[in-house]
């Protein structure tokens, strides 16, 4: 049906309807005292999301921008950077790094299992010259579906000194993440994920000691020289013309996100998480990551014995909704669910009860019709 | 008056209701079949608005940051640019060119005056060991609305070899800006100008000459690495999550202004640049740029014997009309009132108008009341 499409991807994510709605308000001039209020409130909104007192910066870019800003801004060339890899994203900031000429140890899990923090303090503890500047870590691995154990992590970058560099593009707004509680020095998002709005913005928290690598860091940058947004970020402005009208839409989601609160957003999240995974086991797919090391924003299935193209193929064409399919060379073996933002309990039960009508049809019968359905609703409760 | 603001900046201009209301249309999946029809029609939209068969791509990033990757896909450290300084923009292009580790030899004019062709022409003819790699021009200099003389120059940069960086970003879609005719390697241009569209969204046209240099070029780039967006859109797709909803209103824009036709809005401009000239004259104010080098998209004007500041904020408070201040050491000395993307012969009517009450107000006499518009309104006929 025309418009009835329902995003259950890991981005774009559902927006509601008082953000599409503010979207669409005639922009004003950037140089405003009007827009300077609106970033004023909207800074305030992030420190609060973020739990922090650092600057919380916002770029016009995706949140691989925000990422490339925060490593880029710490760092000079040759620099030796400790990088975990266990799926598309982690992966991808290695990428950065090797792009910049920046040394790497990639520290990999395979995909779909999380990084073993032992290994990342083995290497640290090794250093005993501190030659290793900064880690990089993939909060929730967006690709499998799961969240790696950045508490501990950074327990042990901690202990060695160097800066923590986290992609929290699906975690942030999903789950728990005190930037000033455990110390984070850099921390990236996306508007398209846990903000509850359209894709356009990112955001990328600083701390006071990124600040100070900031200083002598070397490597070239001018659009994503973050301390030139700090610098208007003081005067409540933006030192490149920003996309107003996502500004006015971030001001909206923020101030729905303060309505429901962090720990409420963080147990819904917890909930659909909980009752999406006991529907899978429920129809007996497999789940791609472990039960310890499941994302709160987005779940991986393997549906074994069927195309998980042809899944996703037949939800979007009997029901419109949209999941997502594996990446890379995990197309065809997963699809993903995204459960991230603007989505409630109703968006799961619907979800999962299209998915049980979708795979009986595909003639997958070893599960008992309606049992998924029944698992996701007992974890709601 | 709430929500009676009228925009007569450079940027963000006036968008047009049908492109604000499809901002709030809810974003799709931006890896779905239905999204790359829109990037398709997009795309051979803003190859007809480029006047070009080369790749036009786009970017999450305002204008500088087009312009940036423009410069950094072609270029490696050490090699020598020639840059034309004649004010804010210009000046920014040597600044990224700095922040690259590029020589650069800065070609400068006065603010408001042009810059003069002849130089362009000495220093390349001068340079028979080709050592030049690159020119950067910005073709309306939008904080002094001054148009430089591109056609002009780039024959002499044609005849030398070098690119040639074109920063379009106040010229295309106001003035003629054909790319494929003038053989411009690289044209940068933001969504808030010609476009009729709010921030958000930065275009760069590529040559394949460009490309050619892109393959040696070695300036670090992940974000801006415009041979990923190249690759990405032979698909109809993108390498970052893309900002849907500005994909939409771009799709919107592009529609209405192809109905309009390329000449239709050439002359609109034409005709609201002289309008505005023509009436700054009959009040007596000088023009800040000469007739000859006159931006279609932006009049900067010199109110002998005003603080410009105040006339801008009159203006603001009597009737809600946003103009745009000088920039930097301008400041106070000019206000420059844009005429650029979704504005039409009323509305320079109605600004002329509202600036004779506001200057007279101010008790500025050195003029009849109405002659400005009367003098605008002549051009309109």
């Amino acid at each position: 049906m025309q418009d009835k499409a329902m995003l259950m991807i890991p981005g774009p994510t559902p927006v509601p309807e008082s953000v599409l709605l503010s979207l669409a308000k005639h922009p004003i001039g950037h140089r405003s005292g009007e827009f300077s209020q609106i970033m004023a409130e909207i800074t305030a909104g992030l420190k609060w999301l973020h739990q922090t007192k650092n600057d919380v910066l916002i770029l016009a870019a995706s949140g691989t921008g925000a990422m490339e800003a925060g490593i880029i801004n710490v760092l000079s060339a040759g620099d030796l950077v400790v990088v975990g890899c266990n799926g598309k994203f982690g992966d991808r900031w290695g990428e950065v790094c090797d792009a910049y000429g920046l040394k790497t140890e990639r520290i990999t899990a395979p995909w779909g299992k999380p990084l073993d923090p032992d290994s990342f303090r083995q290497v640290l503890e090794a250093d005993t010259d501190k030659t290793i500047k900064a880690v990089i870590i993939t909060h929730s691995e967006t690709s499998t579906g799961v969240i790696n154990d950045l508490e501990t992590i950074n327990r042990y970058v901690k202990a060695h000194g160097a800066l923590i560099i986290v992609d929290a593009v699906t975690s942030l707004g999903a789950t728990n993440v005190p930037v000033d509680d455990w110390g984070l020095d850099i921390v990236g998002s996306g508007s398209q994920k846990g903000y509850m709005m359209p894709p356009g913005l990112a955001f990328v928290s600083v701390s006071e000691k990124a600040w100070a690598a900031y200083q002598t860091a070397t490597l070239p940058k001018y659009y994503l020289d973050l301390g030139k947004y700090r610098k208007d970020a003081q005067k409540n402005t933006t030192p490149f013309t920003p996309p107003v009208n996502l500004f006015y839409s971030l001001h909206t989601a923020l101030t729905i996100m303060q309505r429901e609160g962090l720990e409420a957003i963080f147990a819904r999240h917890q909930r659909l998480q909980s009752a999406t995974r006991a529907a899978i086991k429920a129809m007996n797919f497999a789940l791609f990551a472990e039960d310890g090391c499941a994302s709160p924003a987005i779940t991986a299935v393997v549906p074994q014995g069927i195309d998980a193209e042809t899944v996703r193929s037949l939800m979007k064409k009997r029901f419109d909704i949209a999941l997502a399919g594996g990446q890379d060379h995990l197309k065809g073996e997963i699809f993903r669910i995204g459960h991230l933002g603007f989505v409630g309990d109703r968006d799961i039960l619907a979800a999962i009860a299209a998915l049980e009508a979708v795979v009986y049809e595909l003639g997958y019968k070893n599960f008992s019709l309606g049992a998924g359905v029944a698992a996701a609703a007992q974890c709601m409760g």
